[in-house]
């Protein structure tokens, strides 16, 4: 909840300017000087501005000319409309698709654009390694030694000075280490719900989440998401008048998969009305570090009361999946979820959560964010840009403001399992629509792991284009017969 | 399953002799050189037994003198009875007492005679280190990178590996790499049991085993279990006729709390027992490396023909339990274990398993076991003779051939809650026999983590004995009453 720095708000209104035809595709901008003068702002501020537009792939310099607004601006296309009703309750079905998303990611040979991998160049491996191998030297006793729940108080307690900047006061002692964000909310799942319960959704969501509602046998109501204002609350808000929920699931910050949040007012009412429905919130943050304007969004457990809000997250987007260091936050259920991770497993490793409270207390963490922040920020741009110029006209796209997918809506008749048995079998992987909901819906979509998008990889984006364009035009299997 | 040594045959003959009495407390053994000529083997041959029941406290070496029968031989109290019938089904009650024993483990100042945590003077903490550090150098990418189930390869292989000892023919792609045993354990559960199903388990079990089948809604059916013989296979036979069982949960090896095990033929019973019945074997093996007489004993997998039986262990009592590898060879339950253990939190921590597999690669695992194991077996006999000397009179205690676990049967008014209470005001901490079931046996009983003895700790198994003392001859309430 940082302040908008002047440059941004700058930057913001070019933006505005060009979206709304003021300067198009091919104008040149206002000279630095033109700039600062007209905006009232130093020149220092524009130039600032003007490379953080640059980043975003809004605009671009050309040496001894000026800036320009790039073509890629117009071509981008439209958001996803996404705006059906709600589904459920209802059963939810099969999981080999997820198993056979989860087995490519193995396959150095593939291009990853499947599972939310990040980019491997952007983990700070080294400087982790040296982290751990220094803690395996200073503490080794705490390091290989017996560990168990809740994990570090070290970590524990970096963690909660990190999460100040989410407008959350946690306590170390109200925090327990996981085996990943994925761990965390199993956890809460198992701690809030039993088999036949009912539990409301953000929908699309992470495939994984739709996998444990399944393995749990807890049927689920789908709350519309916007690509843009995230979670429909009117939408929850029936749910919650018209049947009885256990919890509810929601992404608050650059969901997954539309990168979209809830705004302060939104979780804010999100909070209050689970409180006064007495349902819980599992509220995942794991994309929270990842805004690509470089501000920490808030968490909905800011506004928490009662210890409603069971808040769970993790290192493995931003710093090292293998490590597999996440956390939970679980408000008025600690004990239960402390009970049930000591039976589950103990405790987490300890090695890999030393390194990263090493990596937080040292400082390296928000500079390492600043870094990576832009990066995705700038593949996403060019990667939209390029799918913008290979698939099919009809496809929409979303524009995420932080995290590294995006979510792709293709002509209503493309199947995107069929999309995606096709691209496996050039080395491309990506994740159908289709798991991302217990329903039969988003079909026709798909999500792209923007992390892996580089030039090297053009080509993939140009051939799952290609192959997006010959499902469209695939006549009916009727008339194949004569 | 490798051939006995000669030298252990030998003193295997000298430990007979003083059973039975031929030799007695403080009589004078043969000469080195007498014996090797009686017993027909090389002086070299004796000298190595003698050292070896020197380890186990079972003969003392006098400067100048000889070979002498120690006196702790005939002061060590009776093994206990357990004889009684099985429980059950029932359900299973409060879980408390085993979070305040697992919170207990993490605090410093106290004696941890409770939960079975290895000495960390015997965990290779530095080597392992090092190779931590190595391996996130070598490997940085697959170190820190995203990794999924079923884990590493190279970990894998060395695992396969090494189950040639007990028999075992696994291949690397049978196993899931698991956060310990217990995570392995509990994905088996997970995966043949539905709440409301019955489970059959060795009777007494690991504490942590009794809170899984609570938390997951299941019965219990307990099979008595033999401090001498293991599992009471005919028992087992007769739940089996009548009773459902979903699986059946035993430790084969140096069973916790036990120490006990299932002979070669007891283990062939087993799996045909219930192959016959159709009912799944999870075969819990984490003691099967810490054989005190230097063998590796068979698994029960070793004659599973139908992948009927998943098998669990880690590493966590030989080597590291701050790591929490484990692993799991579900048999012809991979492909459901394998999802269950992607959703639940995609995969185990990378870095460690890295490390460990190094440690098995490079020899340094078969070299280190040899030195735990002798150290084990001496720390339960010392353990062992002071709770002789200390303890009420009535006093049973098991003489464990692996592990570094001891179960004490005290005297019948004996509430082993209470000691533990009054323990843990002594900052010693126990695990009293009520968790070591799921129904209200054992309250008489405990069992004591002899890693942590050592004689700067005999104080507190002098003060546990002196607690035991008055708990027996606490007169009744009743008679407090004038």
């Amino acid at each position: 909840m940082d302040k908008t720095p002047l440059y941004r708000e700058v930057a913001g209104r070019i933006a505005a300017l060009v979206a709304g035809g003021t300067f198009k595709t091919g104008d040149r901008l206002p000279s630095i000087r033109e700039m600062s003068r007209q905006a009232q702002v130093s020149i220092n501020t524009v130039k600032v501005a003007y490379s953080h537009l640059e980043d975003q792939c809004l605009i671009e310099a050309r040496p001894q000319s000026g800036y320009y607004v790039c073509p890629r601006s117009l071509q981008l296309p439209k958001e996803p409309k996404i705006n059906r009703l709600g589904i459920g309750p209802q059963e939810i079905s099969s999981s080999k698709l997820v198993m056979r998303l989860m087995r490519d990611t193995t396959d150095a040979g593939m291009v990853q654009f499947g599972a939310a991998i990040p980019d491997p160049k952007l983990i700070p491996a080294q400087k982790l390694g040296r982290l751990l191998a220094g803690a395996s030297r200073s503490h080794a006793a705490e390091s290989a030694g017996y560990s168990t729940s809740p994990g570090s108080k070290y970590l524990r307690s970096q963690i909660a000075r990190w999460m100040l900047k989410a407008g959350c006061t946690l306590n170390p002692e109200e925090l327990i280490i996981t085996t990943g964000a994925s761990e965390a909310v199993f956890l809460a799942l198992q701690v809030l719900c039993k088999p036949g319960d009912t539990v409301a959704i953000g929908s699309p969501i992470y495939f994984n989440f739709v996998q444990m509602l399944q393995l749990l046998g807890l049927k689920v109501i789908e709350i519309p998401t916007s690509p843009v204002e995230g979670l429909h609350l009117d939408s929850l808000r029936h749910a919650l008048r018209t049947s009885s929920i256990a919890c509810c699931l929601v992404i608050s910050n650059y969901s997954n998969p539309l990168g979209s949040s809830l705004t302060d007012g939104g979780k804010q009412e999100l909070v209050a009305m689970l409180a006064g429905a007495g349902v819980p919130l599992i509220e995942d943050d794991i994309n929270g570090d990842l805004g690509h304007n470089d501000e920490r969004p808030s968490v909905a457990k800011a506004w928490d009361r009662d210890g409603n809000v069971l808040l769970c997250s993790s290192f493995s987007k931003t710093l090292a999946p293998g490590y597999r260091v996440g956390w939970i936050a679980p408000g008025r259920y600690h004990e239960a979820t402390l009970h049930r991770k000591l039976v589950s497993n103990i405790a987490s490793a300890s090695p890999t959560q030393l390194a990263i409270a090493e990596f937080l207390a040292s400082g390296g963490y928000a500079h390492h964010l600043r870094v990576i922040r832009k990066a995705y920020a700038g593949k996403l741009a060019r990667m939209a840009d390029a799918i913008g110029r290979y698939f099919p006209t009809g496809t929409r796209i979303t524009r995420p403001t932080g995290g590294f997918s995006l979510w792709l809506e293709l002509p209503e008749d493309v199947d995107t399992v069929a999309l995606y048995s096709r691209a496996e079998s050039q080395h491309i992987t990506i994740a159908p629509g289709r798991i991302f909901s217990s329903g039969d819906g988003f079909r026709n979509c798909l999500r792209l792991n923007g992390a892996f998008w580089s030039e090297e990889n053009r080509w993939a984006v140009q051939s799952l284009g290609r192959m997006a364009e010959e499902l469209c035009r695939k006549p009916p299997i009727e008339s194949l017969e004569p």
